[in-house]
């Protein structure tokens, strides 16, 4: 039988860098992938698949790294974990024994029970699986009128990338507004603004009843009645955490359906990690179950586990999920870091915000400039940075980062207004109206 | 005679954040700010004056954040500040008494001494002055030949600009290397490497002798023997702080010409403060005195003033400068934050560096994707993050704000290993490989 010391079952982000930072953290132990796919999507990148990319062969997570290392990668698929002996059992027949193992079994994409019509041809979720992606995309040129379903980041992505192919599309969305549970409603309002702009229909504050054809699909009754036409319906409501095979070896699920994890990764079964969508997560601020999955939590969680697998290598590695979002709509982004304003109140929070809305270059008027706003979110008592969010150009991606790191460094209002920026005319805003620094003045004078 | 709780010398960045923190920490006392100039110049702004944006107008540092405060502007020249009586005395004949007083009065480029034809017609210097800068401009126009001395940030910015108005430019640095003190070497060539690229002579490892001509330029003979025609010479040998009004009242100018300052920007006299260029600065790594001017810095400064006038608001609040750079060269971009790995071994720090290329985009093919490099500089004693520098698109403008807040929080590497960051397709690099978080892979293989 095959030995090796660390063994990581699933090929996508949180595989591939717990697998990394395990060999680079221990060049002197043999490190074994396991993963079913032959090659594996970029799981951010599918919905661009669809429209900027025209093809999923762009999209592959690339090897390189892996095997630079030293990793091995067996393409394979896991039946069976047997704890006690320490051995994978997978479908070639091989059997692996390890040291460690790191599950990273992902999620797989809801497909509610109480669907009618979802057994209908056009029919479609978006899992991370590129033959079948590949399919919707052969398929998804005879298309006409695509309805999609879900407008949370993966909806709102797929809908603008399908618009760009030409298809008329309408987008669902049970909540008030597109991205609602990730936005305060001010800045959804916005991207919801942006999106119709470019086409899309959009059909808030409604879910729908049933999804009607025989054979095919043919159209899409909502729950306020109406009936959309559709050649296809894209069904994003969400993930749920892929735990089989853990539930299987008779490891501890929380209940909401994750792999129950401690600070460090660890399962409840002695040297059995697990990292990603499939692991359980915790609200960096209130401590509670928290259902994100983000390929970036992933990674963190992944290194996360790579670093402490023999020994602890920091004292509390992993204090809980910020949850740092961006997204994009055609030339206008949109991030969110912590806590929202809604969520922060409605967990108990006194709060104190400040929004500021400048622009992206300095000066203005200066090509490629686009607005840029910041939200922050502070506990009145402690002072504490909770959250922010940011609309703006391209580089709200790396600016949410910037948010993202002054709420993990536990950074108060105080500690903000004085910290020290880097600016330059044609890259960010203005030192002198930055508009993260400016949310904050526009709190500090509300405070005092 | 007037009086004001507030008064503020100085109109540009650090003037106007200290006048406008002041009143927004003290809404019911008065602030007024007195500056020479009607319309002041953005700073960072003033090369783009020449290529992007082709004229001064739309460079001015708006008066509306002031003013909707209530600040109060007055254009005048300040000629003397009587601390006994806490009064200073304008050019208009007009007197201010103050309660605090905030000296804000930047600084002035160096025309070094030695400088033989620097009396020459069409020599210039890089003021932060429109009228200058106007003029400089239209007599721009009639020049083929420009010799630009220094290539530092201002050097570089203005030769990439001038060489976009199609002038043939030379630029001249006497460091072996253009940006050569702000960036490790393999970063400074590569930008070297960029801006001849786009067609800027560049002459390294010279000084210059003489700027020749009679009456006007019409040459400049470098140090290594070469003559280069010129039509005008722009000098940009660096800036010296404008201590003046200062050193004539009194205040305490410490060895490099900067008004003394503590923690809290406060003088050597009681209830005057000073802040911006015209201030002294410690390295936040050493403590010594560091002679960086930036328009971030001041302005972290002047919050740090508005904020401490009438109480001590944070404790210790600005320790050191850490100085977060970045420019850009047509579509490519460059950042660093704190120590160089050359600046920290010669300060005597050990250390251990590792660097990271990959793409700013995920997957690399999604349109306007750059390569991304990130290096950083670790102490190997304590782990710290000493400093980091960055190669890349325009997202380098915040990626190296992210850099510069995790040096600021005290991040040692096994943090930066287990933080959260957020990712974007469109947006950032792939989780999977982030630079900034390969880098440190890098160094912990290193380590290990």
């Amino acid at each position: 039988m095959k030995k090796v010391d660390i063994l990581v079952i699933g090929g996508s982000a949180a595989g591939l860098v717990s697998a990394m930072t395990s060999k680079s953290k221990n060049p002197d132990k043999s490190v074994m992938l396991v993963r079913k796919e032959e090659k594996v999507m970029i799981p951010c990148g599918i919905p661009y698949i669809y429209g900027s990319l025209g093809n999923s062969d762009d999209n592959i997570l690339p090897d390189g790294g892996l095997l630079q290392l030293g990793v091995e990668i067996k393409v394979d698929t896991v039946l069976k974990i047997q704890k006690e002996l320490k051995v994978c059992k997978m479908q070639s027949g091989d059997e692996v024994e390890y040291d460690k193992l790191i599950i990273a079994t992902g999620s797989m994409p809801v497909k509610p029970a109480w669907l009618k019509g979802g057994e209908l041809k056009n029919v479609f979720t978006i899992p991370k699986d590129k033959v079948y992606l590949d399919e919707l995309l052969v398929q998804m040129k005879a298309f006409k009128n695509v309805v999609v379903v879900g407008a949370g980041f993966i909806g709102v992505e797929v809908s603008d990338e399908i618009n760009k192919m030409g298809k008329n599309v309408s987008l669902i969305e049970i909540q008030p507004n597109i991205l609602g549970l990730a936005f305060d409603k001010e800045i959804a309002i916005e991207a919801e603004e942006k999106l119709r702009s470019r086409g899309v229909n959009i059909f808030t504050g409604t879910g729908f009843e049933e999804i009607i054809g025989t054979d095919k699909v043919s159209s899409i009754k909502l729950s306020n009645g109406d009936v959309k036409e559709a050649d296809a319906v894209i069904l994003s409501m969400g993930y749920r955490p892929n735990v089989s095979l853990a539930k299987e070896a008779g490891l501890l699920i929380n209940e909401k359906g994750f792999i129950n994890i401690d600070e460090y990764m660890r399962t409840s079964e002695a040297d059995i990690f697990a990292v990603g969508d499939c692991a359980s997560k915790r609200d960096f601020a209130t401590g509670k179950i928290s259902t994100i999955m983000l390929a970036s939590t992933a990674c963190a969680e992944a290194r996360v586990a790579g670093l402490n697998l023999y020994n602890l290598s920091t004292f509390r590695s992993f204090s809980g999920t910020i949850g740092i979002y961006s997204t994009n709509i055609g030339e206008t982004s949109y991030g969110v870091a912590g806590l929202t304003e809604e969520t922060a109140i409605r967990e108990g929070f006194k709060v104190v915000t400040g929004s500021f809305t400048g622009i992206d270059r300095h000066p203005g008027k200066l090509n490629n400039a686009h607005k840029q706003m910041v939200k922050l979110i502070v506990s009145k008592d402690s002072g504490k940075i909770l959250g922010g969010e940011v609309i703006g150009g391209n580089s709200v991606g790396e600016l949410i980062n910037v948010i993202g790191f002054i709420i993990q460094a536990g950074y108060t209002l105080t500690d903000l207004l004085v910290a020290q920026i880097g600016t330059q005319p044609m890259l960010t805003a203005s030192p002198a109206a930055y508009p993260l620094i400016k949310a904050a003045e526009v709190i500090l004078k509300k405070t005092n």
